[in-house]
C-alpha cells in the first residue's frame, strides 16, 4: 500500500481524487487537507461523502509528519509553487494538477499568467504529464505538471498529425467548449444557474491561458514550432469537454492514412477509444477515456479530429492517478477501471 | 463466482445492470439477451460501453441451456410474466424489475395495468424486494419483485411511521418529482428534450401504477389499511427522485421522538443514510443510497419526510443487485460500493 | 402618457419591469435607477438591452424632481420601507415588489423576517396585489405589496376553496417547485451551476417568509383562520412556479362541483386559464397567466389543485404592472398581452 | 391589413410564426393549415395558445379560396416544393421555409439533399431571404427562400470579409452550434432529452447540407468561389445557434480595419448588433437580432467572427417576418419589436 496526501480538499479535483481513490487497490489516502476548512470534515464540504468518506480535513502543515509517498496539489495556480518549493528537499513524489510548471520557463508563465513565478528551478524538473505522449519520464519523475483540461483532449487529438509532419504547424485550429465545473467550485457571476443554462458563449479568445500550454507541448512533441489558435465556449453541462480540431495537410493524404496514423499512434492505449463516429462527452462521463475521430474531407481538403474527454477525470484527477500509478511502479491503469454513468 | 443473466439489454434498467455488475468480485455475467438486438455487440446499442464491455447480444431462448444461478428481468411490464412462467419449473432464481409481480393479485393488477396476467400463480410466490424491509424473506426467495421507482423512495421514508402506527393511514400523500430516465430509453413525445427541458409538470395524477404498490406495501408491512394521495412530476433532469411526504401524526409527538424512530428502523442500514437537511438528488447519483430527512412541524402539526434515490440504480438495478446478493447468500453490498458521481 | 420610475433596475424583477414595459401603450419610462451603476446603461448590466434599451441609470434620489406618476421598488425587502416611507407625503402611487408590506403587521414581520421594520405604518395603507381577489382595493390604493412569487400561484390556486369553506382550513398543503431566477441575480453557492444542474431538493421548509404570507391572505380572503403548509422545492429550470395542493374537503364534493366553483371565481379573468390538464411551467413562460387546474380524487377523498406561474412576471414583474394599470384607471391587461415563449 | 396564411402549423416554426405575427399591426392570419391536424385548434398541438390563439386549422386547399397576399411554406424540405408548383400562376407571394429552393440548381439539391426536385423553374425566381445582404432583390421578389438557420449566423458573419476579398475564400471554416429545436418538433433518438443533456457532440461532418447553402451563397454574394468547411454541433438548450467563424487575411489588417469594415456593412442594420465582447445566445433568445463579434489575432495571424442567433427566429420565421415586411412594402421591421428574453 502506498501512502498518499491530497493537498487542497475543497475544490473539485480534490473531491474527484478522493472518488476515484477510494477504489484504488493499492493506495490509502494517508491525508486530506484544507487550511480553510481544517477541523471539519470532507462530507461537510463535499456531501455526497457522507457516511462513505467522512475524514477529517488537516493543514499542509502535517504533511511531512505524515510522510505520504506521494501527493497531489489540487491547489490553484499561484499557490502551488510555493508548495513544490516547500518539498523541493523531501522524497515525497508530487503531481501538481495547477498551471505552475506545466510551461516551459518563468518568462512564458509570467506573460501568459500575469503574475510572479516564485520557483522557477521546477520548470526544469517538471515533466509533463499525458501518459501516452511522455510516459518513459514520467515514470522517473519526482514532479508531474499535470496537463490542463483543454490542452489534454486538444494535444492528444492532434498529437499524431504534428508528430507525423502531416500538417501544417502554423495553422492549427481548436475550437473547444467545456462543461461548467471547469471554472471551479466558487460562486462567481460566470457560474451563476441562470448566466449558464440555455446559454453558451465563448471567453477567453485569443488570451485563454491553454493556448500557450497546447502551443508549447504540440511543437515539444513533434519538434516542430506550431501556432495554437485556441478557442474554448461554455456548455451549459457540469462536465465534459469537446474538441474540434482543424488543420491542413501538407502532402496528399486518405481516410485511411489518417485511420493508420492513429492506430500507429493510440490503438494498444488503454484509455485511447478512437472512433468512426462523433464522440459523444456523455460517453466519458466520470472517466479517464479520451474519445478520439479523426477524419478528413476530400471536398475541402482539411483534415479534423474530434476529442472528448471529462475535463474532472482526464483533464484533471483522473489522469493524475494516472500519472501516480507510473510514477509508483504500479499498473498505469489502477482504479480507473470505471464505466462511464450514462445516461 | 456466480453465473447470472441478464434478459434485456436495450432499456436504461439493462444497461445499469451492467455497469453495476461489471465490478462486482463474486458475480459474472454469462449472457445477456435482446430479441431486436440479437447478434449486436451491447456497445452498438449502448455506446459509452465500447471497449469496456463489447458482448455479443444473445436471444433469450438460450437461457437454460447457460443455466445461470439468477437472472434479471429488465423487461417492460406485461412481457416479464411470460418470461416467468417459462422459468417457473427451473432453479434459475429470478429479480423481476418489471411491475408484473409486485401487487398482492390478478384482480389488482390488471385493474390498475388494464391488461390481463398471464401467470398469476406468481403473486404468491413473489417476495416484494425492499431489502430493508424484508430482508428474511428475500433470502429465501426464488422470485423477487423488484419494486418500482418511486414507491422505493416513497415506502422507505413512510414505513417507520405507518409500522409504528404514528400517524392517520387514511391521509397519506406522497408528492413526487422524478429524473426523465423513468420514462425509458424510447423516444416519445413526453422525452423529446424540448418537452422537458424548462418545463416542470405532473402527470398520471389519481391513476399512476406506482399509487396502489405504495398503498398495497405500506399496508402490508404497517399492518393497517392506508390511503395513499401519491402525484408523480417530471423534472428535467436524467436521474433522481424526490418525494416529500406528509402526514397527520395522530398522537402527541417531538421532533426527538421521530429521529428516534428513524434511527431505529435505518441506523445499521448501509444503504440508508439518515439527515438533518433537505436531501439533494446529485448526492445520490449513480449510487444505491436512500437519503432520508423526518421533520415535524411544530407549528402546523405535521409530519413530513424527505426522500432522495437515484430511479436507475435504487430504484432499479442497484436494488436488483442487492436483492441478487440476499438471494444468492453473499454480502448485502457487494459491488454497490460507488461513491456518488457530483458534480 | 403615464410617468414611470423603476426603483432598483440590477436584479432580476428590474430587466422584467423594463422588459415589459417597453411595449406598454400608454406608460412612458421617465426614470430607471440604480445606487451602485449609477451613470451606467441599463445595457451594461443587462446585456440584451443592448442596442435597444440603452438608457442610463440614475440614483433615486432623483425621484422626485422626475416626480412620476407611480413608481415601482424593485429593492430586497428591508430597503424598500425606507423608500415608502420617505415617499409617504408625495402624490407618487408605489408598487412595492419586495416583502415589506405583505404581511398583517410589524411584529408578523419582524418574526418571520427577524428584522425590524422602519414604516410599521404602512401596513395598514397597502393594499396586497393579487387583482383578482383584491381588484377593488387595488384600484383605490397609493401603496400595493406586490404579492410574493410563491403565494401569487398558491392563494390563487385555493382561494375559491377557502373562500367557500369548501376544505378543512387546517390543513392545507402547498408542494412548491420554482426556477433558480427566484433566488435572485447574485452569484451565491445555491446558484451555482453545478449545485442546481441534475439537482433537486427542497428548501426553507417549516421556515420560508412566503408560508405566513400566504396562510394570512388566504385567512383573510377566506375570512377563515387558515394553517398552511408550505414547501418550496428548486427546479433546474431559469423561470416557473408549479404549485400542487392538497387540500380535504369537508362536505360532499364531486369533479363537477370543483368545475363549477373554479368557472365561478375565475373564468372572466383574463389572466387565469383554467384547465382540465397538467399546467407545464413552459406554457406560460415570459407571461402573466396562472394556469390552474382543480381536481378531486374519489379515491382517496382529496382535493387537489396545479398552478403555473412565471414567477419573474406573474410572480412579480407582470403582476406589478397589471396593478399599476388598476391604479392608474387604465385597461388592467394593457402591456401584458404575450404569447408564452414555447419551445 | 394584409392578409397571410401560414401553411404549416404543426412544427416549431408555424407555432413562432403564430407567436410573431400576433402583434404586426398590419397583417392579419386568415388561414393556418394542417393536413395531419384539420379540424384540431392551434392550441391543442402548441398548448402556450390555449385562450389566446384558438383558431381551427384548415386544409392547404383551402388557400386559394381564402386567397392570402402572401403565404409562408412552414414545411419540410421536398413537400414545399409541391406547394410552390402548386401556386406558380397565382398572385399570392411565398415565403418558403424549406431547403427546396436555397440552392443553385436541381443538380445541386439533388446532390445534397438525395432526393429529386418536381419543380427546377422555381431556382431561377427564388431570392434567397437574408435582407442584410439581397434587399433590393427580395423587394420585388414573388418567391423567397427563407435561409437556413445556420447559414443565416455563418453567412452574415463572413460575407463583409468575402465581400471585401479580405481573406482566403478556399479556407473558410464554420464552427457551429446549435439548440435541439433545430432537430424538428418530431420525437426521436436524436432529441430524446436523456440523449441530449448533458451532452455535446457533432453531427453531420463533412454532409450537412447547409454546407452547400453556406458556399453558395458567400461565393455569390462576394464574387468569388468559396471552399467552405462547416461543423454543426448539438447543444443542450432548446434554441439558439453560436457560429465560430476561422479565416485567413490575404492582406496586412489590424483590429480597427476590421472593426470599420463591419460597420461600414452592417452599422445602420437595425437586426444587426456589432458587439465588442462575445456574443451569447442567450442575448437574442426569442429575437430577430445577429449579434457579431469580429476579432483579429496579432499572434496567430488570423482572423474570427463569433455570431449569435435564435434560430427559430432570425434563424427561420423571424427572418421569414422581415422578408414578407419588405416584400410587402412595409417597414422592414414590423412585429419584430421585441426585447430577448432573458433570463
Amino acid at each position: 500500500m502506498h501512502k498518499i496526501g491530497i493537498i487542497g480538499a475543497t475544490g473539485y479535483t480534490g473531491s474527484e481524487l478522493v472518488r476515484l481513490l477510494h477504489h484504488h487497490p493499492e493506495v490509502e489516502i494517508s491525508i486530506i487537507t484544507s487550511e480553510t476548512y481544517e477541523g471539519k470534515r470532507l462530507s461537510d464540504i463535499h456531501p455526497q461523502f457522507e457516511g462513505i468518506v467522512d475524514v477529517t480535513l488537516k493543514s499542509a502543515k502535517q504533511i511531512k509528519e505524515v510522510n505520504p509517498d506521494l501527493v497531489f496539489l489540487a491547489l490553484p495556480h499561484g499557490v502551488s509553487m510555493d508548495y513544490v518549493k516547500e518539498l523541493a528537499g523531501e522524497s515525497i513524489k508530487i503531481v501538481d494538477l495547477s498551471g505552475d510548471f506545466r510551461l516551459s520557463s518563468k518568462n512564458v508563465y509570467e506573460a501568459w499568467y500575469d503574475k510572479p513565478h516564485s520557483y522557477p528551478e521546477g520548470f526544469a524538473q517538471a515533466v509533463y504529464g499525458i501518459p501516452e505522449l511522455f510516459r518513459k519520464t514520467i515514470k522517473k519523475a519526482k514532479l508531474v505538471a499535470n496537463p490542463g483540461c483543454f490542452p489534454t483532449g486538444a494535444i492528444v487529438a492532434a498529437a499524431p498529425l504534428v508528430k507525423e509532419k502531416l500538417v501544417d504547424p502554423k495553422h492549427l485550429i481548436f475550437d473547444s467548449k467545456t462543461g461548467v465545473t471547469g471554472a471551479g467550485v466558487k460562486a462567481k457571476v460566470v457560474t451563476h444557474y441562470s448566466n449558464v443554462n440555455e446559454n453558451f458563449k465563448a471567453y477567453g479568445v485569443k488570451t485563454h491561458r491553454h493556448t500557450i500550454e497546447i502551443q508549447e507541448i504540440l511543437s515539444q512533441y513533434g519538434e516542430t514550432e506550431t501556432t495554437v489558435q485556441f478557442t474554448p465556449h461554455l456548455l451549459p453541462v457540469d462536465r465534459g469537454i469537446l474538441t474540434s480540431v482543424y488543420a491542413r495537410p501538407n502532402k496528399q493524404i486518405t481516410q485511411g492514412d489518417l485511420n493508420n496514423l492513429y492506430d500507429q499512434h493510440y490503438s494498444n492505449e488503454p484509455f485511447i477509444r478512437l472512433s468512426t463516429t462523433n464522440p459523444e462527452i456523455k460517453n466519458i462521463r466520470g472517466t479517464n477515456y479520451i474519445d478520439i475521430f479523426p477524419l478528413f474531407d476530400e471536398r475541402t481538403g482539411n483534415i479534423m479530429a474530434f476529442s472528448a474527454i471529462d475535463n474532472l477525470v482526464r483533464g484533471a484527477s483522473g489522469q493524475a492517478i494516472q500519472n501516480m500509478n507510473l510514477m509508483l511502479g504500479m499498473d498505469e491503469g489502477l482504479g480507473l477501471d470505471i464505466i462511464p454513468l450514462r445516461p
